[in-house]
């Protein structure tokens, strides 16, 4: 597909009102977000597979787990569609047929290809894992030669993004907004519960990385 | 692709170990989410759109919006990947590497076909509505004549499905597991806030499906 119908092609949706060209709008969204869902076409059918990532500048990081399977072996690059979704509420209307929820998503489409060098892939590597948890990477041991060889990493540059945002209260027909029917919003979020040490732990006090996530108490 | 292909297909991933034979625990995944993200292929690429969704027995409902005017008029069904993902916490290990997340996910591979019939339809308008507020339905106008036409509603049968798993602590090499990094899982769920009414709601008493999830807390 060229260039011109890729952005077409992003277009032809449902609720054209919820676009926003805005792009800091949508690289808060895939920087606020914490899986993607990847799609591909294998065996000339779809398939959809979450998985993490990380955005750095213009470029999407793609960890090759839990689909390396699939995209492994497609040299040269292959198709994806990725999509990070966030949900922020649900919107009551007075009618069923108005119901609605509050989001933001982010469609990318392009094409994915393998990153070999070893170390622009410890570089990905690194904002993956510090995309989840800032401050991490410098609290654990780094990959190793062998780990860096056996992870897939992809990446995706950024070029052709659909964001979508709905906010705000229920929109009613005007002949329903006199029924005697609750509506509005039930905002919903992301928590993070009280972190839990794992058996071998000796030093029980919370790295920097885990206390400043759970000080924010949710994502955002 | 033939039904044994597809079998095979839903099984050339990564994390074996994480799949679940489980059919209760797939159709519980698929009843606890809120949305869902549907993979197709148009003009050749894949598409990966968030939207909502219900289940009833064998099948999937899902609603056409936001994705409609890329699913319709593709007669006689499409092929789709619907993925489920609920993300259930971060796992941190002591080394970069083994580094996860603790999640459920249903992928469902299959062909979606337009519900034709009114009342079936229907029918299924009434399950999107309650699945994500059950007793919601009882509370306001139904769908008209016209609201029912102008819907797209998809059914997917749940003939394929590939279930994955992952909980519990991080799981490290031998030779990580006495480095002096904290390790353990920080738990994530969806969290539902106050709700809002609308300014035009009078009576500002919360309906039964509404209380019914705040009181809840959370999804689960």
């Amino acid at each position: 597909m060229t260039s011109n119908g890729l952005e077409r092609a992003l277009k032809i949706e449902r609720h054209p009102e919820r676009a926003v060209a805005d792009r800091d709008t949508a690289l808060a969204i895939l920087d606020e977000g914490l899986i993607c869902h990847v799609g591909f076409v294998a065996e000339g059918r779809p398939w959809v597979i979450p998985t993490m990532y990380a955005r750095a500048g213009e470029l999407l990081y793609l960890h090759g787990s839990p689909a390396s399977r699939m995209l492994r072996g497609l040299a040269g690059g292959i198709d994806v569609s990725v999509t990070v979704t966030l949900l922020d509420g649900l919107v009551l209307a007075r009618s069923a047929f108005s119901h609605s929820m509050n989001y933001r998503s982010v469609v990318i489409a392009g094409r994915a290809s393998e990153i070999g060098d070893p170390d622009a892939k410890l570089a990905a590597m690194r904002c993956l894992v510090e995309h989840v948890l800032p401050g991490r990477w410098a609290e654990v041991r780094p990959p190793s030669t062998k780990e860096i060889a056996t992870t897939l990493v992809l990446e995706l540059p950024l070029d052709h993004l659909s964001t979508k945002v709905r906010r705000g209260p229920p929109i009613d027909g005007a002949a329903d907004r006199s029924l005697p029917v609750w509506a509005g919003e039930i905002p919903l979020s992301l928590a993070f519960g009280a972190p839990h040490a794992d058996a071998l732990v000796v030093d029980r006090a919370l790295p920097a990385s885990v206390s400043g996530q759970t000080a924010r108490g949710a994502r955002r």
